[in-house]
């Protein structure tokens, strides 16, 4: 039987990226569409739950055997409409993006693209984000397009650890300098809002900032890579206990 | 100088868990809540990028030295709007709830009160998300408010190690059997749409479903504590790197 690959992002069904990403992976397996119907960047793992979701099929996107869905809920509504309401079976492979905009570091926290990987991870399939860094809305992916392949057939072929996910990351190059396999950096965005013009003097503001990174000589993090020409591979896994500090936190267990 | 203690939640400002935090917190410092103006449950680290966000101060809401503002973004704007607009320095604790529903186990990843945990963290702030088991919007939180200063106190007093958080979590009984401090417990939730009635024909659905613990018997999980009548204390790191699997991706990497 065909692969069966499921492909959502956080840009919007619209987006270069997503089409890109599903051209790609039509060289892989039977390929189809869930994504938002329009921008969601920044969703998180954020789902809906004070509206209905609704799902319509995009038959104008469709060639091959590419199958396009628009949904108006976040990209892990996407994801868990997908698996519930379209799927005719478990899909082999969720690959999300290709994003507009790098989720290295502490960036994969508020990355829809990536709260959608999150999600196929947790239900178990084997699931990579894909984001290139850049700030522009067309954008020449050919330079990408092999390792989204190779990477994605890794997967396919391996699989990967239970409850464990990919984040890709790819800087914005006519060449890329390598691949690196990485660990998300340490960092947090400062500077965040600027005031808005607003005719009524109530108080607004727009969210923006500067990216802060608090390790930027180690050579390990996603952060790193991407300053220096390379993409990263960076693993993510759904536990984000943090076991080595459960011993300090006796003092606070009681019985009655 | 008095401990100053930022509170917000992702219920709303006006709800119940909220305002019993903040009560309970008068106890120990300063206080500024700094809330959405409306339920913002499954709101995970979302933030908003699309429009301007509002901040308005609720002085009906205020007594003593309790200051209280709402805003229209997600819990993580509020945590990024309190610290750079409101806050007139960086504060000593952020507690976020006490939400109305559990964030045990993956629930942790869709959860709005925990985003603004997670926020404070990458912040540097310590930082703790109290949820309670519960489906009522009145619930009596007495039987918790002694754990809930007892944490704080803690953590005002000994800090959290960089880059952790609490979560914690209390199940709706009289009187606790205890506090235990636990791990994530795995799980995921299943059969999560049902359909919408609409009048237009549209394919539209709700978002449900049930959880299911894939480790019902393991005691070390936060799952397994709340079923047993204990609170459960899960400390939480912002690295969500899985650096036991770094070395199986290694084939992946190439130099140009």
């Amino acid at each position: 039987m065909k692969k069966l690959i499921l492909i959502t992002n956080d840009d919007g069904v619209s987006a270069q990226g997503i089409n890109v990403l599903a051209e790609l992976m039509t060289q892989l397996g039977e390929v189809i569409v869930v994504a938002p119907d329009s921008a969601r960047s920044g969703a998180a793992c954020a789902i809906t739950s004070t509206q209905a979701i609704t799902l319509r099929r995009r038959i104008d996107m469709e060639y091959n055997r590419l199958q396009v869905f628009e949904c108006s809920g976040s990209p892990v509504d996407c994801v868990k409409l997908a698996l519930e309401q379209v799927c005719p079976r478990q899909p082999d492979l969720l690959v999300s993006g290709i994003n507009h905009g790098d989720n290295a570091s502490c960036s994969i926290h508020y990355s829809g693209t990536m709260g959608a990987v999150i999600e196929g991870c947790m239900k178990g399939i084997p699931s990579i984000g894909y984001s290139l860094r850049t700030l522009k809305h067309r954008c020449d992916f050919t330079p990408y397009a092999d390792e989204i392949l190779r990477i994605a057939s890794f997967v396919l072929e391996k699989g990967l650890q239970q409850d464990v996910c990919l984040n890709v990351n790819f800087p914005e190059v006519e060449k890329l300098a390598g691949m690196r396999v990485s660990r998300m950096g340490r960092g947090r965005w400062v500077q965040e809002w600027i005031s808005a013009n607003n005719p009524r003097g109530m108080n607004a503001f727009w969210l923006t900032g500067r990216f802060l990174n608090l390790e930027p000589h180690n050579e390990d993090t996603d952060y790193w890579a991407l300053d220096h020409g390379y993409g990263a591979i960076t693993p993510i896994k759904l536990d984000m206990t943090a076991y080595e500090v459960i011993h300090s936190l006796f003092p606070l267990t009681s019985h009655s």
